[in-house]
């Protein structure tokens, strides 16, 4: 290069300084960039310098972040996927699950699957007890799978999976509790109805010993899931819902550690202390009644499905 | 809890949105946690979802992320940090940088120090030469460390280190370079002045076999550094300089995938042909003369100094 225009060119480099560095950044990107992939770093990468300018970290409040991130994915394995804990307690999770389920008003809102769903579940009749451990106190559940304009659906599926009453799930504690504990796959009627016996589910920390568990300690968190039900719910030509029943009367439905609560999966936990209603269902009183309905929104066509 | 008071509670929570998500994770927070995590987990938590809700990523897209978070950590070893690397390629360590070492006008800018920094390399005299190899063309290098008003400052110490001419620095190479290859610390004389000689430094790759050298590749940016030598200029009474020297015709000065260049540490590097100042100087021609000069500031009143 000759001499002037190298110094030329060195007068009029895009020099990173702290005013333009998210844009300095940015436009490294080379011209065959993936569009979407330069969407989203763009947008990262101007949160991400934003924040830091508000921040004003220091050097060692910089290298404290990096070994948190660090020790984060090293706490990840086949079992554990501490990102994940990370990305829940940050409320990313719900946030994410809620832009990716936007349903029409009277649909069951969607929720998080969350790590203990397990695939094929036992089939059961109408009527069948979950509980397989006889832990707990006994509860029964009944309602209908409806289409948004009320019209009740049959056949479709419910995929029910809860926590025992010492607040864990079977795959948690393989030698404690029998294989499928409170699992199971249930079938409405041709009125749309379903109905099951189960124990009250009980709120339970998500796993608290890693880096996520740390972070929450220093933010004066709790660990605890709100207690609650899962439940996947489908039916042909319907949009699958994730979803969650939650109990009314937990402890920690204001403060769920992941953000899963939603005023719409809160319902009515019935106590019923009359033992000929108790004996008529099969179960002993006291015990809790829950009538709960499922409304599906219809399928969207296949050009407007997200990918 | 009487029932009606439950009632009321389950409609006045306030329940995770899309609308409110950074306010309603903000809010979790206990009275008790330090003044200033509380603000770094606002601003952090506010961007992050202010960057959620413009990206609108799918489910995939998001364990993709999760994914790469965990890689990455998983890719930090005693000797390998990618984390470090992740913030030097997104800019985050030369921004941190800049805001921990905003100096008076005139000062010698700061750098990172990166990841090559060895401690108690070989004290010399002026005018030895750092180069234990051979390779590479050879270089002299002069100039002063002076105070903000241009006073020279005698007995500042010089610590320098570089690659050599393979792109490498003697601690990427311990079977192929001497130990302490192309590192040495000097001290300036009376009159505040310095030189010593070495080779050309070249331009070189950050390891890029990890994920953050699949991210640069993804975004069409190449691994490469500016070929620079890196300094930490220091002496009583004044703040320490860590920063670079960097060569103005290196194919990456505008491009250095850090971004640790900056306009005033691009430095004039003269091709010398003439035989007889090569032999004066115990060097060969055609050798390189750079001369370059530090400025120090004074040190702030310690309670100025951040910590």
């Amino acid at each position: 290069m000759p001499k002037q225009t190298l110094k030329s060119t060195i007068e009029n480099l895009p020099y990173f300084e702290e005013e333009n560095s998210a844009e300095v950044v940015n436009s490294r990107m080379g011209v065959d960039v993936s569009p979407r992939l330069r969407d989203v770093m763009t947008v990262l990468v101007k949160h991400l310098h934003a924040a830091i300018k508000e921040i004003e970290p220091t050097h060692n409040e910089w290298l404290a972040a990096i070994k948190f991130l660090t020790e984060t994915g090293k706490m990840c394995s086949d079992w554990r996927q501490e990102y994940i804990l990370l990305s829940d307690v940050l409320g990313v999770s719900m946030l994410v699950d809620a832009i990716n389920h936007r349903r029409p008003s009277g649909a069951t809102p969607n929720t998080i699957l969350g790590p203990f769903y397990v695939e094929n579940a036992p089939r059961y009749e109408n009527g069948a007890n979950i509980c397989l451990d006889g832990k707990g106190q006994s509860m029964v559940i009944s309602g209908r799978v409806l289409d948004v304009s009320g019209n009740p659906i049959a056949n479709a599926t419910l995929d029910v999976w809860q926590t025992n009453d010492d607040g864990f799930y079977d795959v948690q504690q393989k030698d404690l509790q029998p294989d499928h504990n409170l699992r199971g796959v249930f079938s409405t009627s041709d009125s749309g109805s379903y109905w099951f016996k189960s124990v009250k589910p009980r709120h339970y920390p998500i796993p608290d010993d890693g880096p996520v568990g740390k972070l929450l300690r220093c933010l004066g968190r709790h660990p605890n899931r709100a207690a609650h039900l899962h439940f996947i719910v489908a039916a042909p030509g319907f949009e699958p819902v994730i979803t969650h029943i939650f109990a009314p009367d937990c402890p920690y439905l204001a403060e769920d550690t992941v953000f899963g609560v939603k005023r719409d999966l809160v319902a009515e936990f019935i106590e019923v202390t009359d033992e000929d209603a108790a004996r008529e269902l099969g179960v002993t009183a006291p015990f809790w009644k829950v009538k709960w309905d499922f409304t599906l929104a219809h399928k969207k066509p296949d050009n407007a499905v997200k990918t």
